[in-house]
């Protein structure tokens, strides 16, 4: 299956994109753990106009699918759209984007690639919400399920899968589709649910499209240095300079910071509208918006939640290395994350909180059973070096969140260190799309499996672009990754009908 | 894989024999549903004194693997032994049994295949406790534990196959034996738990040994008035006149009770130590007795809860049959049942009621998850007709333990619709074995899947013997079978093993 590796330069954009750091001073541990965007989702800036027509609805879940405690329904939005489906008699497909940490209707706007795919597979679509996010919130309102540890206990992936797998099953026998193949689709956190619904579900869906779905970062499975690795490589190759000019800028922040007046310089040369609290505010910020450019550093403009030039980390560089030989670091570094921060030129200063109230989603699942062990290596990141502890890290999640995380749950309920192995036996068609640049791609499958279970790597991809909606300007590579991934998922569905012809005929 | 169909007459003993009745009058749709005998195992009459070494340890589990809610642990005991293990360099395998509904104890005597395999294999052996029985109580005492719908609400199947696999996760990490190949062993119920596992954890276990696994018995995948059927068929092959006077006999002991005195005639009759309350508790008696023959149905002499002779459904129609003509029904019925109820002719006198008091755990999953529709049918079945009714059936459960069943859970969390495919595209290294004469057999995998999803189908075989001990009278066909699944397993480890080598050597 060497032909769906495509050799190719490659973007891969973000529907979630995930980003690793908080702008807000967290503490040290959780700050480090990778966190998605999703809430920025639910802000409701960066909604474009609905694209895509669906109806929205409802369906009452069980707050606990694993026991039977007496507890709340709540009510799970999920957007559906039958307008192209061809219906049950032609077997028409069901296309379940695995929804993940936000506002679906977000996702599904962001998420293109499923609607287009529609008509051309006469195929039903369904956005199912993850639960605790966006309206699907348990105990009528997000501030209660927010309120504590206990309401927020039931946010786990395997009840979300539990919801999918329900709701699904149920619209099945409600649209008489009970032989209706499904179709998984997903992307970041979202693909990493993809590929274990197929894993978990294998009775409900005849494959998954798992774009930048970093299932393998979890407990020693992969190096804890390689997600700074792949965003501080994305630097090193443009530019060496640009890198060093990075690497060694925290310093000279943290000493400008114990001079006199050193917070005030800081905040007047990053042009900050509030005076900075501390240099860890700053690295924050400056740390934030490099991983960002990392999973975003496609080649052509784009105007995802920030607007920015195609190969915007080559531009970031330009600006850091393009002052004259002399001038102080900190202005070059201002210069290079302007392009991501203001590359429209309309901020007039910077704010470093994105959200300082409130509990995200995300990070309680980063202290539960999300735990991705991070650090940052002396040698090979120009990020501050940062050694990944366990053990302040539980310390955190107790002191934040009354909670005790399990980092070994994930592998031990979903596997992960012999992936290859269980994937071999067990899986069968899933596509692993990535993109190498994307630093989540480290944590991701980038070798094909088997036949069925087929990893689609370009090398100048980031994150997960090939589930963004077609653009006239797609380069040639993102169009033949979508064309493989059409004709993997046709190869599914067509030979699901063969079986099942096979079976009426017995 | 034609070879592993065994065409040879068989007997299949129980580790856990399922029994479909109550002894003690129920509510009529719960009568109905099927029930596992486990709890016998906790009253240890039936112990026999221990064969196999092994040390009894406690593992602290959670309470809900799929929750974060701060619920009490409890500590689980499982039975283990390394006395045969060859180690982790060795790469030496661990067998697991799948511990079902009942006292692991009595499990681990009654498995002997899986011990004598050991040092064959040169294998751990380890004997993990279902949760909720034996000695892993929740809150702190099964009293506790039983109290209520509350606390009874964590005894699922899938919190069950959560447990083996932290326990079993945590016991590699603690031998060093992260590479060790783990195979499932499992009868009945356990047998179901092995299957599920394999399919839902096949990152912790290279194949499962599921022997008379039901797991079909759910919604409509199968008939209903399968296991009534598949039990009257047992005597019906015997004798038809057997079958016949069974088939009258609950008229017979209506009308008999509806006449004056009619209970202490029955009572007479039947020599039951206490005067009968109702025609129904008799009903119960007798159906017990003929869907318990029918599991225990083999063709030599066994000590099995009740000593028995070979082929005892052939000894009861002897019975029946063998009284002149115009001898009462009744009188015929009660010599037939002593050959289960008393063939020692020890007994002086028969009590109704096995447990009057207190809730079975089995009731609870059978009123939670494991909704087994069952009817018996007015034309094939020699048992009183009884059509399911899923409505009263609800209503029962709700009055008797304040609980909702979720009659489509299990098929939504483990399929079982589409069984045959899910199992081929998914499915490896699970052997389905089971006798024909077995009520059970009808709800389980009677073909073979793939190369490696194998159904071992013995004709003449009754309720999973081929995990019990060997003994010197087994017959060929036994013998037969256990080498074929003996052969399987083994090319289930050296394949692991080669695979294992590969990746090594890379």
């Amino acid at each position: 299956m060497g032909e769906h590796r495509l050799n190719l330069s490659t973007l891969v954009f973000s529907v979630a994109i995930i980003i690793l750091v908080s702008y807000s001073a967290k503490s040290q541990a959780l700050k480090h753990s990778p966190r998605f965007l999703g809430k920025l989702a639910t802000t409701g800036n960066h909604f474009a106009p609905p694209q895509f027509h669906y109806e929205t609805r409802y369906f009452q879940q069980r707050l606990d699918h694993f026991s039977f405690s007496e507890l709340p329904t709540f009510s799970q939005r999920y957007l559906i759209s039958t307008e192209h489906w061809v219906g049950p008699q032609r077997l028409g497909p069901i296309f379940l984007y695995c929804g993940n940490e936000g506002d679906i209707e977000w996702f599904a706007q962001n998420t293109g690639f499923v609607w287009e795919l529609a008509p051309r597979f006469g195929a039903m679509v369904v956005f199912p919400e993850h639960r605790y996010y966006g309206e699907s919130t348990p105990f009528g309102s997000a501030k209660e399920a927010y309120k504590d540890a206990t309401t927020l206990s039931y946010l786990t992936a395997e009840q979300a899968l539990a919801d999918f797998s329900v709701l699904i099953t149920d619209l099945k026998q409600n649209f008489s589709a009970k032989d209706c193949p499904v179709v998984l689709f997903g992307g970041s956190y979202g693909g990493m649910l993809a590929a274990w619904m197929r894993l978990k579900y294998p009775h409900i869906a005849v494959g998954a499209l798992a774009s930048s779905a970093p299932i393998l970062q979890f407990e020693d499975i992969v190096p804890p240095e390689t997600f700074y690795n792949i965003v501080s490589n994305n630097f090193k190759r443009e530019s060496f300079t640009c890198f060093n000019y990075i690497k060694q800028s925290w310093n000279e922040i943290t000493s400008t910071g114990q001079t006199y007046n050193g917070l005030e310089r800081l905040t007047k040369t990053f042009n900050l509208c509030q005076k900075l609290k501390s240099t860890g505010d700053l690295y924050d910020w400056l740390e934030s918006a490099y991983s960002y450019l990392a999973m975003v550093n496609y080649p052509y403009p784009s105007d995802f939640l920030m607007t920015l030039p195609g190969h915007p980390i080559r531009e970031v560089c330009k600006r850091i290395d393009g002052f004259p030989a002399g001038t102080n670091i900190l202005e070059r570094i201002y210069e290079g994350v302007n392009v991501y921060y203001n590359y429209t030129g309309k901020e007039k200063c910077f704010e470093l909180d994105d959200d300082p109230h409130g509990m995200s989603g995300w990070d309680w699942q980063a202290c539960t059973e999300m735990v991705m062990p991070m650090s940052s290596n002396q040698d090979s990141s120009m990020f501050p070096p940062y050694e990944y502890n366990y053990t302040s890290f539980q310390e955190e999640c107790w002191n934040d969140y009354g909670v005790k995380p399990r980092p070994k749950w994930i592998t031990t309920e979903f596997g992960g260190h012999d992936i290859h192995t269980t994937l071999k036996k067990f899986g069968s068609n899933i596509i692993f799309s990535n993109g190498l640049l994307d630093p989540w791609s480290g944590g991701s499958v980038l070798q094909n499996i088997s036949e069925s279970v087929v990893s689609l790597v370009t090398e100048e991809g980031a994150h997960h672009i090939d589930l963004r909606p077609s653009t006239q300007n797609d380069p040639r590579w993102l169009v033949e990754q979508r064309e493989t991934e059409i004709k993997l998922i046709e190869g599914w569905i067509s030979d699901y009908h063969q079986k099942n012809k096979a079976i009426f005929d017995m």
